[in-house]
């Protein structure tokens, strides 16, 4: 199955040395993330979400809402969905980057349309370009249930830089 | 120490019924938290976040960045620094309720000054009331080093109800 | 020609009377304003920008930028653009409403992706919907020349609310 | 009277030629604007607002709501403070610039407090910068009634660039 493929090869994580992620393209580093090759950030263990898809300006992250996410109300925290999208649509933009080539969130605003619970089920985030520069690009970003049901949503601005 | 007495008093977590939640104010709410005599959210204790001051209309967030919150490039992810001000907004406006009424998140907006490192060390961050209307609410967040020194600021808007 | 006609029909400006509007849907308010038959807001004269599409959950306004609404440095105002923006996203909404509701724009966040001069020529911002619930309401625009260029992008969040 | 001699002395508009503006710094500029010496922008005339108070880091806007600037249901449109705000807080950085150096919002974000109308007469939008760094800076800003009372408040987020 898709997703069980992905959660195996992303199950290992850790921060790989720049040297090796910049002599990369952006959607190489995600493929091979995606493959396996490259460790997942160690935000993506300690949440629990893995990389399902990646092409040239999109990616999807999947997540499992779990009671260690949750609020007071016991619904799931806005901080979870908001690492989702961040991870999403920052991702979306690194996808267009060639190698030696960095970015970072500048700011990014999200949206909350209905709560979120444990029962709510596996989610969806994907992230997509709106618009790249030379030194800004922006994107947007939905998590959805399986049925496509929309639980957030989003846009971020990211600066583009040269890695050193 | 002020600090090290919130985490004793924090480190518990769980759901409490909304049963005992309703029936006290907002400000009692996070003062009991801090006092350790209601549990902290799941998120919290994921996410090792304290809660360090409380008033009306203004609390302050305590957390310790550390390698597992990490994105790929060594940097601590933006939904760490999302979750820090999205739970110190959110109570912000929660201090200012009455007993049997809630506020959830209706969207928030973070912008990224610098970026966080494990060795920028314990982060304060503040959540403060903008403005408190009968349905829809608004508040400002900040995180800062022990210096003062900004790493991330936001605001967020809120919608109030009663809570059943 | 299609724009012509629009500009025609929209280009007497003043305030309907909330008796009129309320017994209208939000689809057939804007559909009359379309056709001349309501009158257009005092904004939309001051500023000059036209109705040029209505359906259910997406509009199409016009604007001609010019010297008029440009700031220090000789490109268009960011408060230009953004009134573009506002007015589409927050009708998308409204064109979802029954008689008897309106809305508020409670927020909203606009990117601004490149200048526009006044050479830049007639610009096109469309609204759609996003999410539309009972009590909260969120839509996305975009701002496009005539090649579909993009040069700004925002999205919204909208109170509805019964109109008196 | 104070805001009656800024009126007289910011009462002509135009552009200034980029080699008067880049030989002078950010605070130069608007106390010369001020001062009468400098042409305010166009869009100032349009909508008529006006400079009333500029330091390093803060400059604050006066503006008279008038059915003019008004939507379909007689409220000021959203636009016009929007205007208001993203002038000022894109100012309030300007003013911290050195000649040579000019700046443009990359975005902005509004919230509305409460309706505008022609009666709540004149208005004043205070911007004030939160961080600038070398490339991004990000500045705050509030439309308040002349009893303090709060209309709007936003944050936005611009690139500093070379004039050539």
């Amino acid at each position: 199955m898709h997703e069980q493929k992905a959660l195996e090869n992303n199950r290992k994580s850790g921060l790989e040395p720049h040297e090796v992620l910049k002599n990369l393209s952006g959607l190489e580093i995600f493929q091979k993330m995606m493959a396996g090759e490259l460790l997942m950030p160690p935000f993506a263990e300690t949440l629990e979400y893995t990389l399902l898809e990646v092409e040239e300006g999109r990616v999807v992250f999947g997540g499992q809402p779990k009671l260690a996410f949750c609020n007071p109300l016991g619904t799931i925290h806005g901080g979870y969905l908001a690492t989702l999208l961040d991870s999403a649509m920052a991702c979306a933009v690194h996808t267009t980057l060639e190698a030696g080539k960095g970015c970072t969130s500048v700011e990014f605003k999200i949206n909350f349309a209905r709560p979120v619970f444990e029962a709510t089920g596996h989610l969806q985030t994907e992230g997509k370009i709106i618009n790249v520069g030379r030194q800004i690009a922006t994107a947007e970003g939905k998590v959805t249930d399986e049925n496509g049901k929309l639980y957030a949503h989003g846009t971020t601005t990211l600066m583009i830089y040269d890695l050193k």
